[in-house]
């Protein structure tokens, strides 16, 4: 008999919080999990060491931007992504869905895809289910996802058209998919509306995906409009598949999001706030190091953290490098950032493991309370 | 009894070139060495953790660099420099001569020092020998050095002016100097005429710092003209001190030097490369991987390398990289070109161990002429 490439055990839960275990062909995955953001095949700034000594597990990567530059082929040719970006664990490609739909004027979509222009040269474009998986396919990744269009979340008729298109693309894909060492996931859409929410969460499980994700969320509706979201798919969506909540987020967020059920996350935010020079905290404060109170602070960016950063540095050292311009100061901020999202992803799971994820989850809302009075 | 903070070691020596130990503050270091350079305070896109990989033992930091920004009294404030910027090895500062030399029009000379423009915000500012060791010393570093003037090589009636005048600052410097637990090195100075060289070189070697640096190389004059000084100044400085030839260089010149007694080399050339998207090889060629032709090209750099880069990343991957414009392809090439110098260091020690760096010698001098035909 062989063994399936993939499968998801649920190794303890409580409440709707779940601890488990995917298993992909790079590798278990141990849920829940946040996924650094390696959009042009490396995270920025970051060695995959670096990444291993976070001990990050899953990476994404975005098809969008690879498709562009260098190309799926290239990639394919150097041996997949796993080879050329030196990162032996588990992938997850997105549809480049997002990034189009991004563009704005650049796009036009039609019933069969969408034509955009490149955002490097200008060039037209083309992206649809079968190209986006066929794409995806010559990257390599573990997962992979459905080519979805993730529309503006309070044009209710809109959301609506887009959701039945994404229902549509989402088996398309399916047919497209021939390679059976890639997961392919489906994704929810449906705006702030709880009953396309509820229509797509339904359509998206009865397509039987081996995993399911929630799109179009963390793109500008309120946090309780997202929570309500979150509640209402949790109800839907199958219990025994990985669900992935795509693009989300925040401390808060990841807290939030499995205590409804999430297993997967993915966000650029340590990253991004890396690079503009911003440390984030285990409880989602951030920090801005160019502050001229830190300039002769010679704490760590966090006493209790147990990053490289905080280990080694100060924060007058890291202001120093930000204000000289040095590269390290990417590198350092975003190891920080990263660890904090890792670690608390590893620190939930634990707590699910240990049957203590209550009392976690009301120990770090009491925390976000007391730092933001503060 | 006290330990001596410094002393220096002979371990082995053939012809003029000596393996050596030099005792500092902050550990052993084994010489030949080269140093990667750290003007602010930090390796440009390099962790001291990736240093350590790289068996990098010496960092070496500017003066003039620190003193603009963040300050050395912050610096000191912070613990000093070792601590500042997480390096536990042996550091060495450079004075700020050459830097303010390189200035041009934007400094004034007089005996007792120099007057210029900063760099950053045009702010005027003053260098003398007392202030360069008031800021060496607040920095920290275990080798300090001497300010020098480093005139243009070709200049004869100037340069001898400019080194009778580092003549007086040396002793100065030594007047200045206060801490037990820096070594401070005098600096030979005499551009490209032997008879300057001499009389420097002697004046110098009478004046018994704890080592002895060759400065004003590098800076325009031909290979012969920069051979011929290193063979002058090899038979008057003392033996028994180590030595250290100041902003060099290509791994020619490091195989060179050795040859003619020198210990100690830095060079920017490793990591400026790096940032121009060149990778530097064993027998110094360089390697401009946004050059089409690596495009599809899976090698790594150099196959027998045995650098993280090159265990992990083929030339694809980093031209990707390089025209994606992602912060690793700087960090991915400085890793390489540092791991040539520093290696190249280390194999010339072993050599001169073993007995065999004539024959090391000649085998490198043949790969460098192999190369240069093809």
């Amino acid at each position: 008999m062989i063994k399936p490439q993939f499968s998801f055990q649920i190794e303890a839960q409580e409440g709707r919080a779940r601890a488990g275990d995917f298993t992909t062909p790079h590798g278990v995955l141990k849920t829940p999990v946040f996924a650094p953001v390696g959009t042009q095949a490396t995270v920025k700034a970051m060695t995959p060491d670096q990444l291993v000594d976070l001990k990050a597990t899953l990476v994404l990567a975005n098809t969008y931007h690879l498709h562009l530059r260098p190309g799926e082929d290239l990639v394919k040719e150097m041996g997949g992504l796993h080879k050329f970006m030196g990162w032996p664990g588990p992938i997850l490609t997105d549809s480049g869905g997002f990034q189009v739909f991004s563009l704005a004027e650049n796009r036009r979509i039609d019933e069969n895809g969408v034509t955009f222009r490149s955002h490097i040269d200008g060039s037209q474009q083309r992206l649809d289910p079968e190209i986006s998986i066929h794409i995806q396919e010559s990257l390599g990744a573990d997962i992979i996802m459905a080519f979805d269009e993730c529309a503006d979340p309070y044009d209710k008729q809109y959301v609506h058209a887009a959701m039945l298109r994404t229902h549509r693309w989402a088996e398309r894909c399916q047919r497209a998919k021939t390679r059976s060492d890639q997961a392919l996931f489906g994704i929810v859409q449906g705006g702030i509306y709880d009953d396309l929410r509820q229509e797509s969460a339904e359509y998206i499980a009865s397509l039987d995906f081996p995993g399911n994700a929630i799109g179009g969320l963390s793109v500008g509706e309120t946090k309780s409009e997202m929570q309500s979201t979150l509640n209402l798919v949790d109800r839907i969506l199958p219990e025994n598949k990985p669900r992935y909540l795509m693009g989300v987020g925040t401390p808060e967020d990841l807290v939030y999001g499995v205590s409804r059920g999430i297993d997967i996350f993915d966000c650029v935010l340590p990253t991004r706030l890396a690079r503009h020079n911003a440390a984030l905290m285990r409880y989602g404060e951030r920090l801005n190091i160019v502050n001229a109170q830190f300039a002769r602070d010679d704490a760590p960016l966090d006493r209790e953290c147990t990053c490289y950063t905080c280990q080694n540095f100060s924060r007058a050292y890291l202001r120093h490098l930000v204000i000289a311009k040095e590269i390290l100061a990417a590198t350092l901020l975003s190891i920080h950032n990263l660890h904090i999202m890792i670690s608390l992803a590893r620190d939930i799971r634990q707590s699910i493991v240990n049957g203590k994820f209550n009392e976690f989850m009301a120990h770090f809302h009491e925390q976000v309370s007391v730092k933001e009075r503060s």
